[in-house]
């Protein structure tokens, strides 16, 4: 008796120093990363020297090779990069466009061509515009109301909805669908509004998709001020006329590269939790939300590690993934080789909803009479960080198809912001701070070494 | 006992409809919030057209009477100013300030006097300056190193503490109380490393106290980039020398005026629940967070009262208080003419942590068995707000004497960058998000709404 309480006092007092541990590991975590300013300079760098890096660019190039040469300098157990072939649409000259009225003459509006569209020709388009809110809106008004037209998609993202990516998701669709939509009655461009909830002059670009049935027609996004201008300017003047001239133009595919760093796992060096942001960006900006902060906070994973001597049973892996704003295609081939090489993928986290504070990490397993899943949530509520159900993203998506039990993660941060920047020439290193940054990467970097440190299910 | 089963069924009917009436309700706040642009409008006219409003000045009686002015534009059942005298310190002439070194010779650096110092006189100060970072430290260097000499007070704020207002709180007692510390060594002036965890060119600026036991000396902040600047230079040279030149003076105390707008309350008209912030700014920059957010979130509380048609059981009040920054003069004249007026006060707000996304609502009372309690922090989760014990502030403090049971709350918002901004000329316009202020007012009114539904313990 006496003996089997001594051996419960040492496994109690086992347990408890391994909770203590844990605690101060995370600690640990934390004081490290917001003393650093590796990340953020990494940041910097990106956003000043490989700005307008989408896929296909020497900016992409550039970005590539810089974040290699950051991994190379750590006592990494490998670098490397993962060729791809990447989609290859050049925006080409500035657009131009304008509002023509019989009142009040020509009013210049900013505009941005949308990835994959065509472009208008050296000419550009001069027509009359008809506004909608809706496909259904556009179908009530038919064929003979459309036909020969501009469309004008004005559906503002719904600011009551507290999750903004929620109002983004129910916009979102004008954008990638409104042209081929729009085509069917035999509209000859469209104008969509940018998908931001503030007021401001930067249109958002982001990609659209063309029907192989559809005729395909030219498409851009309108800033917020200006579409609210344009939509006040179509009330009062029912046939008002819009110009716009692109150049954009789709080419050959081109190759391109993920760049992946990792850390060996020391007991199971075969099973991977993969981290990941994606190095392209809006060609508009400087990608310093969308994604530069993902991909340095990735390598900041890894750095920290290092730094704390942390020596993960699974192998860690940060990978930066390309091209993940027009086609997916460094994603899909990441999950492509995973397959090719045997690899055996247990988890990944996907870095990309803006470097704003951490409010969550999410798993799509959680459950919260999990105790690991109570435990991680304990362990990191003095950061003010919750846990919920959540994760994926499109770039570690393609994954499952390859390992159906892999367990997505994700940084659930602060999002009223985001839609600020996002694919907006205001996606700037100026807009990210330092903390913000560091506290996404110390909470992702503590979720990983929990993780590790309890087992993956 | 059919009849029994009927009553409660009804009970329970009308408990369930008047808790989805409750989120109803607390939804019609949030949705009408986040579709409005008033405060946010209010508060970029404060910001553009009365930026320097530190009490005495006459940016201070512009600020307060166009607050009042947008009150009266409202329906509420009073309007008033109350009047109170303020201090009256001035900053005088830009300052200047160099570092004369042997080697790099002289280099300007940015410097802004402290609230309530000294001036240098025209001539300036210039004279070999000594590092520390705590009074300990000057303790143990004692008297003859530091006489005839300027005492730098390097003490960065901590980094690895998550709470921003503890970082602040632990560094700025050497902005306070350091000139007079200092005098007692025979220091002839004072350098404080600016209060914030950005490595900014910004100096932040604040109150200072002096004893009266000790000689004035002058007091001044540094951006927290030259401090690091000037703290390396006195690595590298013993002997350099410090120059400083202030003309900031204190001048006799003028009238001002707290303003004031309320909702009476249809059952309990004589017992008041006030909503706060400070309408007096730092001269350096717009006082956009700092606290011109607070104010106009206030107004906000009441406009969305109005504009619902909820009528409070108890007198709603919004109260704009002056001399936040230097004596909290307004503050106390408040609490003063409420017991004088034999007003009776039951719960007290102060909004005054920057305009930022807001994480919890704070109790003095808050007991998590308390089943009000409980039922807010339900109703309040679908828009991510937490609820915690907490609350109080400098302005709505002194009511305590008078009403000890007096609630004390807060809105807790995440302060992450609030210390970007603080103080400085970074505080600005620009920097507020209006979804981030309007979040914050719409968790105010639906705290309130709630308090005033559920009555006040």
């Amino acid at each position: 008796m006496k003996k089997t309480s001594f051996l419960l006092s040492i496994v109690l007092y086992t347990f408890t120093l391994t909770a203590q541990n844990e605690a101060l590991e995370v600690k640990n975590i934390f004081d490290h990363a917001l003393k650093s300013d590796v990340a953020y300079n990494q940041l910097k760098w990106l956003c000043e020297n490989t700005a307008g890096r989408i896929c296909g660019t020497p900016e992409a190039a550039a970005a590539v090779e810089y974040m290699r040469q950051e991994m190379l300098k750590m006592d990494l157990d490998t670098v490397y990069l993962q060729s791809c072939m990447v989609k290859n649409w050049k925006r080409g000259e500035p657009e131009k466009a304008y509002i023509l009225s019989k009142k009040m003459g020509r009013i210049e509006v900013p505009v941005s061509a949308l990835g994959l569209s065509i472009g208008t020709g050296k000419d550009g388009l001069l027509a009359k515009i008809v506004e909608v809110s809706s496909f259904k809106e556009m179908e009530l008004l038919g064929k003979n109301k459309i036909e020969g037209k501009i469309v004008f998609f004005n559906k503002p993202m719904d600011p009551t909805l507290i999750n903004t990516f929620s109002a983004y998701g129910g916009a979102a669709g004008l954008r990638t669908g409104g042209a081929s939509e729009a085509a069917k009655y035999g509209a000859i461009g469209v104008v969509v509004r940018s998908l931001t909830l503030a007021s401001d002059d930067h249109p958002h670009t982001g990609v659209m998709q063309y029907q192989d049935s559809e005729k395909k027609i030219p498409a851009i996004m309108i800033s917020t001020n200006a579409a609210d201008l344009l939509s006040s300017s179509i009330k009062k003047e029912s046939d008002l006329e819009f110009y716009f001239r692109t150049t954009c133009q789709t080419y050959a595919d081109v190759p391109s590269n993920n760049v992946i760093g990792e850390i060996r796992g020391t007991k199971y060096p075969d099973q991977i939790i993969t981290i990941g942001g994606h190095l392209d960006a809006w060609d508009t900006g400087q990608g310093a939300h969308d994604d530069g902060g993902g991909c340095v906070q990735s390598i900041e994973v890894l750095r920290l590690f290092l730094e704390l001597d942390i020596k993960p049973n699974f192998t860690i892996r940060a990978v930066m993934f390309m091209d993940e704003e027009v086609a997916q295609r460094g994603g899909q081939k990441y999950a492509e080789m995973a397959d090719q090489n045997h690899e055996n993928h247990v988890m990944a986290i996907e870095l990309d909803r803006g470097v704003l504070v951490p409010r969550a990490v999410a798993f799509s397993n959680y459950d919260k009479d999990n105790a690991k899943h109570r435990k991680i949530a304990e362990l990191l509520t003095p950061y003010n960080i919750n846990i919920i159900k959540g994760g994926g993203g499109v770039d570690i998506g393609p994954l499952k198809q390859y390992y159906p039990n892999i367990i997505f993660g994700d940084l659930v941060t602060d999002d009223q912001r985001y839609f600020d920047f996002h694919h907006s020439g205001n996606d700037r290193f100026e807009h990210v701070n330092k903390r913000e940054l560091q506290l996404g990467a110390a909470t992702i970097a503590s979720l990983i070494y929990l993780i590790d440190h309890l087992g993956v299910e």
